[in-house]
């Protein structure tokens, strides 16, 4: 399947052209993404939590400690709606009015279950890992028991989900563009500062090889 | 008051010594910020919208369209929290339990309504404008009746708040430091490219001075 079916839950209202059901499009985004926003409902009460998150398959997982609350009411079934959201850039226009962003924003809708199976645990804190840094997972110390013991990892279903994407020039009102007013676009990016050695870090340990190029990759 | 009360709903619970409740670092990553994510509820189901957003004195504002589900619903009282998070860096330690990001985040909670005065409305957009590129709006041909009538702005007073921060090193298991893996912190920034004019821009007009110093403010 590789479009998501869309109820009224995640169907796209507003400006309904920048809406987008597919798969590939959404999970490139969550991909390219590094923290999410959950939001679940709690006595009524809307709550939000950013956390860091990967997709692996057809799933996306969060983790946490055993006892962080959201984790638990997640676990317990309440439903959750999930955001990734990516900042392109500033859209510059004639008029403030047609002033916008850039973006790209993945919107999840799913319940979770606690991931009990220790293998599947451990791939899920992996695929975290060479989510955030390709490599890293291969030069760390693993977690041991007591560590996976203590790591709630939840994983959600992608059941339904909708991307909203605006990218391109500012769209001025016919007449504005006779103004004399710069219009365009601000691009935008994370970038990856110089790396800061931990204070008691080895001298005689350098930066890995793979961290180097996960660098020059977010320049 | 420069503590914001905390009860139930804002209190950090996981990591407590990361909380914080004080207006000023509040207001401080509020006005670092460039979108927020709102979650609300609606037939119990929660849903989260990314947005842009201003803080002007102790309110936040969002606006939108006029048909925008969220701004109605929102101004008929539903309750709101907001989400805005600033991601520093990511944190290496030696083992992956202890893989952290550093990161400044604020949540608030709250009722919104709509903004009727006229005056108070522009001044809001106005504020809009000012947040993301100083000097903007007296560049750029200012909202008009009909525009102004098809936005709605929203403002909500922050009367619960809560922050959580981490920074600096990683925090690793005493027999850890042992061990030969590079540790420390990838600091991250949103960082401005090279700005893209309008394709249909006039040649003859050239980055204004304000845009060139929000730009490398940016680098």
């Amino acid at each position: 399947m590789t479009q998501f079916s869309s109820t009224e839950k995640s169907k796209v209202k507003r400006l309904a052209k920048r809406g987008c059901y597919d798969r590939e499009t959404i999970y490139k985004i969550l991909d390219e993404g590094i923290i999410c926003h959950v939001s679940f409902v709690l006595n009524g009460q809307p709550f939000i939590i950013p956390t860091a998150y990967v997709r692996a398959g057809d799933d996306l997982y969060i983790h946490g400690s055993k006892a962080n609350r959201m984790m638990n009411l997640l676990n317990e079934g309440a439903d959750a709606c999930i955001s990734v959201t990516l900042m392109d850039g500033y859209v510059l226009a004639r008029s403030a009015f047609h002033h916008s962003m850039n973006y790209r924003s993945a919107v999840l809708f799913g319940k979770a279950k606690i991931v009990e199976d220790r293998n599947e645990k451990i791939m899920a804190l992996k695929e975290f890992s060479e989510h955030f840094i390709p490599g890293r997972w291969d030069d760390v110390r693993t977690p041991n028991d007591k560590e996976l013991d203590a790591t709630i990892v939840l994983k959600f279903s992608i059941d339904e989900a909708s991307a909203k994407i605006r990218t391109g020039p500012p769209a001025d009102d016919k007449e504005d563009y006779a103004l004399d007013i710069w219009a365009g676009v601000i691009p935008f990016k994370i970038t990856a500062g110089e790396p800061v050695p931990d204070s008691v870090l080895k001298e005689s340990i350098p930066i890995p090889g793979y961290l180097s190029k996960f660098i020059s990759g977010r320049k």
